[in-house]
């Protein structure tokens, strides 16, 4: 057991899997081009055997750590990212033959620096969440009011509740806005109220929730780098702390002047 | 009276009153969406008892707070949001009927911190104020040119004074400038000066008026976090504190042992 | 002459002609709609009382402060504003007719909040020069390997220097930039080397520019209210002042003693 | 030797440097508009004179400090530029015809100002390779279940790996997002989860991306700044200075008393 933890944890080991990822990130490309069939059965081998050492990996970890292996979120991610390569992918389930491809994302995983970006990024969204709720309370409410209003005006647009949705998404990347306002503008004139409206408080709130998350999660970053600048700085240093211990050095000289001279 | 207010600002009853806002929501969703008549008629009746738990909550409130209640301007706008879906709406506000979906927004007064973000942003408003009245002269002045010079050239888009605003308008957004600007230039080639210098001044002021407002926000919500991070904060662990603390007592030491020889 | 000044200076006389700026901004705006030729002549008279009233103004500066007042740049500014509007504007100066209506910045002027937002802009481009100088001459670049590449494959987008300059502009506010790649794509298929290069390196060159600047700006209004803050606060209520304050006391007792022991 | 490396480092020489890159730049730009026959032959003539100052000043600089200029990453830039201007093209290398204009770029090298700006984008860069490589990783795996699933129902935008990490390049510029959607979901009614995910994911990573960059550029630029004034300030105007220099006399002071006590 002891073996193949020191084994799952060496350097090499980690290196290797690094590098098992990254072939098979090329074999996946490779795959959605247009190649012969003898080479596609290659690469479907070769694929085949990535996967193989993936689930070695894992079967390796899961003997070693057992369900306490879960415990990491991370180990969870690969688990179910490997799990969906095995699926029969067939039928019903046929598009989670795309999703397979997901794979190349255990390259977060496996490579540290990837894996605390995506870490702070998640970190931050919990300080983003009353901004997302107010921004999709918002978005909610618009796209019922329009569904009312333009339902009968405008109905590729605003048929019903899901395109409305859709339509709306579009609006607040602010992409094509212009044309979906003017369809509907040309029968109800004073539609201008509600665009101008939406487009105004959704791009300031959404910008205001990005703002928001990217800040938190660069002053995270910046935090744990100043508390380890501060732990490795000398103490000394600081006029502050200099000025402390000496402070406490004159208080002791000063007790010690007192009790001479009330003898 | 008492046995109201203990009510009214129970955690109980706020939750019930959220729990009625999300069911609510869900309702008026569902009555955006194609059903039978008679889902329609459940829906309708559904809807109709939870604006009878909205009044009830208002008429609570106001008889424990008399008018002072609308001294909170959350109240106010409950108050609003409750009362318009209480008119009529038949005749020339029918409109208002579309915007009795805005009751979903009293999620945003029932959520404390979905309350916060709100008041944030309102607060932050006036700091903008001097960057967006500087942007509304620039716009005005830049619509009232642009009917003067491009109002035979392009006349559906600067016929007039309101097209010209709602035009310069989806400019500021940057969509689809590119056409209006060459429908214009085919006709006048010089346009391109005041298409340039519109897309230059409006975008940066835009921008200056959106980060000025977004930081502000953050930093008062900031402000806020560290404030009660300080009032936290044992004072006796700030290095300054402890200076400050011991100086003093050192003062009072020197005082006596200077009377001390003085005798 | 001094009660001139007096008069210029006082608050009733800057309210006086802030309402003339506002009532003539109305005027100009009614002046852009379609209006009967009785109630144009009527505005146009107006209007004359409006610009006589900032002859007036002006004139009154200059008997009391004589070429001295075109050392304050806003005062230029509204030396040129006003000169506009009494130049004859027909014929080939026809353009100017439309500047007129420049008129209305002089809001900018006249409202304190207003001015300090428009001078912090001004005093954070310099510190923006240099990033606009590159993203100059990289744009400079393009336009060149863009003619040169593009000439006779796209004449509409890239027929000559001028017509690239002004594609280039467009692209750089990423609007509509994939119908002109495609067009060109179509042709030359590797171009989209040069779009993909051009794109990143001016959008994030912009970013840099619009955030430097913006960054600048807030600074500086920032660090103004912090000297007017530290400047109001009382010096004592500051730990650190308090402490040397105390320190310096404490010298003088310790020298005391020591005076009395040595003796 | 010497004379020449006095004459390379002296400001005259600079300037001349610098006037001569900026008169290369408009012949450039001459060159890039329709001119007679006898012009471009005059123009071509000035062209070939300035690339001859250009190559004088390489092998100046050559002969002074030999292989050791190529130190000088801005060295190896100059060389490489004037060295493309040098190449034949013709044939195959046609394109780098186009690249002689970038000699333009050499006016980033001359002017300390802007080396500085790309010097700071280029030493923030690393600060975002993670965020760079998560995007990287993301865009990647997109492309490839976007071939998988869209290749058949949308062949012009997904029809092969090329085009598709085009298309999905436009698209994380936001630019024509809607109607590459459109077009697939009018096929395949659930590809906006794909779209829709897409959109946030990139968008927000993108962000991340440019803010990371942006903000350590301008960091790294104050840092250096402070740093600067940091070293100007007269450390004795600093109150923790003053105190800690006072702290330490009195130290002093209290020792001597204390001998003299004991005594």
């Amino acid at each position: 057991m002891d073996s193949i933890a020191k084994l799952i944890n060496s350097l090499t080991f980690q290196r290797f899997i690094i590098a098992v990822i990254l072939v098979n990130a090329v074999i996946l490309g490779a795959m959605a081009t247009d190649v012969t069939p003898a080479t596609m059965r290659l690469l479907h081998t070769l694929d085949l055997i990535c996967l193989a050492i993936f689930v070695i990996e894992i079967a390796l970890k899961f003997a070693v750590m057992r369900f306490s292996m879960f415990r990491d979120p991370w180990n969870v991610f690969d688990f179910i990212i490997v799990g969906i390569a095995l699926l029969p992918a067939s039928g019903p389930l046929s598009v989670l033959r795309a999703l397979r491809v997901l794979r190349i994302m255990r390259l977060v995983t496996a490579i540290p620096s990837m894996r605390r970006v995506v870490t702070g990024m998640f970190a931050a969204i919990p300080g983003g969440a009353s901004v997302a709720a107010v921004l999709f309370v918002m978005y909610y409410c618009a796209a019922i009011i329009a569904v009312k209003l333009f339902r009968d005006v405008s109905p590729q647009h605003f048929g019903d509740l899901g395109t409305t949705f859709f339509t709306l998404f579009k609006m607040m990347t602010l992409e094509g806005w212009p044309d979906i306002a003017d369809d509907v503008i040309a029968k109800s004139p004073n539609a201008w109220i509600f665009f101008v409206t939406f487009i105004i408080l959704t791009t300031f709130t959404t910008l205001n929730l990005l703002f928001g998350i990217i800040v938190d999660a660069m002053n995270q970053t910046r935090e744990e780098e100043e508390q380890a600048e501060l732990a490795e700085a000398n103490l000394s240093e600081d006029p502050l702390q200099l000025a402390a211990a000496k402070l406490a050095v004159m208080e002791d000289e000063l007790k010690a002047i007192r009790k001479l001279l009330e003898k």
